[in-house]
């Protein structure tokens, strides 16, 4: 039974993994505190991206560092040790050596590479418990807890859009729809996102720039994440504003498309893939899985999805979508395109049902989280 | 300075008034508490609807029928008293006959016909005193006091769509996309509505019913509002449910209609109105403001709006919403009809930007209440 220290120590571990989401992949985010053996804080420690140290590791060193003895102490840590060795020496044997005597973690690493640690630790007389503030750790883990069960990144579709659903006015203007607030949160969750993706209409309507702009988290340092351009025909031009230098860009085209006007851009060729739901018109669209089975292969494992209605469609159509975040601004335009295009829902008992996780003010907008959920079929025997 | 009794009186007078919301016009919603001399509560009354007793008389003949003296009392009552005979005799002479010593109302009567109450009293000797809990009593009086500044019935659009801003899946289908919590909501919109209208989209859509269902607030008595079809080329059919006896009908045509087929329906002839925004499609459309007036000489001081995106947009381009209610379901369809229509949007700087005044979470829905507001023009120099 863990004691109040040691979950107040795991709070503290969890706060200490989120400054790093964004920059460990295809690692976990890790926070670890090291108590000594009469349960004060020794040491804190995270892991700050892949190639450097574990959260354990950096834990004990500041422990050290600071003089501090943890010989007999406790290592709270929101994920089970590793007992592999990468990049880096396995944790569980840092810790034995170190002279750690109990190890308290959140969630069991499902990772089957890493996985152990906790037996190797007993192994060594080091007393283990698991599941301390387990969905809480969890939570904060989600892109990569996803990846490593699905084998695929973890999708946020976020979109933006009036009280009646439109991105744009009739005209195609759109800027501000939502309000500085939301703007600003945009930013955040690019920092938080290995990747940015986006389709060819979009591209094409905003010319958006998609890299992080200022610090939008204050004290966490900005890892600019991967900006791909889904353009299936590569019809972006040379001097798009997202393939400037201010961080990485990836294009996907398809395997019959023309890059030679694009010589030094990093390209990717994935098939195409015809739609087949029940609203589909047989264009070919793109092959969501290969898409994201590309990225998972470049490390990415969570990806922000931020437009437009087509890509958004196809994505929802394929079961790829983890989260929606939906920033409403109070606000109506009565024409314009919609959030959302086809996503082969073609009658009410198809729709996507969700569940909202939080709602939120960002000045005078809401910002809603939800998350797909397996769709329930309601009586149709009430008056209207 | 009104005491801390008075100011509990006052909130109990305002709740008092609004159980009668959708039954008393063309009269507002008033509430009284008469206390005695040392201040007990002597007797409540409420305004139950027009033709029936003042909110003042009820009072005090509640008191006189357990037997109070409110002899040097005090009346403590949301709406200023009123110095007019109509169907019943001015409120101020009944006050100053039964002894009343002192008046506190919240807001002052600005119907022309029947202010000066608070004059009257003050040359009978009784002391007055206006204002206390003005903001709160006159949220409650809303639909009254707006119709009475404007000159028209207070508007209230509500929609109900899924986070894409649909209101129904590609093929139709649309049971249910809220929750039956939003639903049950709806009713009481309607039962506080002097009418509920829709147009002639959505009666050959839905073949909607509009009565009130149940009791939607328990404890108060339900009055059917009445049923208001627009239907410029009266396309509504005798077996229509909304022609049933459930509640009153009245169906709004155009100048050249042939109603034959409607004998014995309530009809009013309205003359149409070319669509002249920056979008208009030069369809005739309906006179927005000609149908207020013609609802408004029949007594009606509040209009639910249902529905559906054509009439929102043109109800929202003449100005003439008040306030608007979402019921936001956490689904998504990707296709179907918006919940607004063209409403003489063309471009992002002409949106109409409202003010979030409550969200709700209605089970797995959210009701948005928000009221228009000025447009407001933001720079458009950030980047994307």
């Amino acid at each position: 039974m863990a004691t109040a220290t040691e979950a107040d120590a795991m709070r503290r571990a969890i706060e200490l993994a989120s400054r790093a989401l964004g920059s460990t992949s295809p690692n976990p985010v890790v926070g670890c505190v090291v108590l000594d053996a009469v349960g004060r804080v020794a040491g804190e420690g995270w892991h700050r991206r892949a190639g450097e140290s574990h959260a354990e590791v950096d834990a004990l060193r500041a422990a050290a560092d600071a003089g501090h003895d943890v010989r007999g102490g406790t290592a709270v840590v929101t994920l089970e040790p590793c007992n592999h060795t990468g990049r880096t020496g396995p944790c569980s044997q840092a810790l034995v050596e170190a002279g750690i005597a109990r190890v308290v973690y959140a969630v069991a690493d499902p990772n089957p590479t890493a996985t152990g640690g906790a037996a190797t630790l007993a192994a060594a007389g080091v007393e283990t418990e698991g599941g301390l503030l387990a969905d809480e750790a969890a939570a904060g883990n989600a892109a990569w807890l996803t990846s490593v069960l699905r084998g695929r990144p973890f999708v946020v579709w976020k979109y933006a859009a009036t009280l009646d659903g439109r991105t744009a006015a009739a005209d195609g203007t759109s800027r501000w729809i939502t309000s500085a607030e939301s703007r600003a949160d945009v930013h955040r969750l690019r920092a938080e996102a290995d990747a940015v993706v986006v389709g060819s209409g979009t591209l094409r309507a905003d010319d958006p720039h998609l890299a992080v702009r200022g610090q939008p988290t204050p004290g966490r340092p900005v890892t600019q994440p991967l900006r791909v351009v889904v353009d299936t025909h590569a019809t972006i031009t040379p001097g798009a504003r997202v393939l400037d230098d201010a961080a990485p860009t990836l294009v996907v085209v398809g395997e019959e498309a023309d890059t030679r006007h694009l010589p030094g851009v990093d390209t990717v060729r994935l098939p195409g893939e015809k739609a087949t739901g029940p609203t589909g018109d047989g264009k070919a669209g793109i092959a969501v899985h290969a898409l994201l089975g590309a990225l998972h292969d470049r490390g990415v494992r969570s990806v922000l999805l931020e437009g437009g209605a087509t890509l958004a469609g196809a994505f929802l159509a394929a079961g790829a979508v983890d989260r929606v975040i939906g920033y409403l601004a109070p606000a109506l335009l009565g024409a314009g395109p919609s959030a959302l295009g086809d996503a082969g829902i073609a009658t009410i008992a198809q729709v996507l049902r969700l569940d909202v996780t939080d709602v939120a003010r960002l000045g005078p907008d809401l910002r809603i989280t939800a998350t797909p959920t397996v769709p329930a079929t309601a009586p149709a025997t009430e008056e209207n």
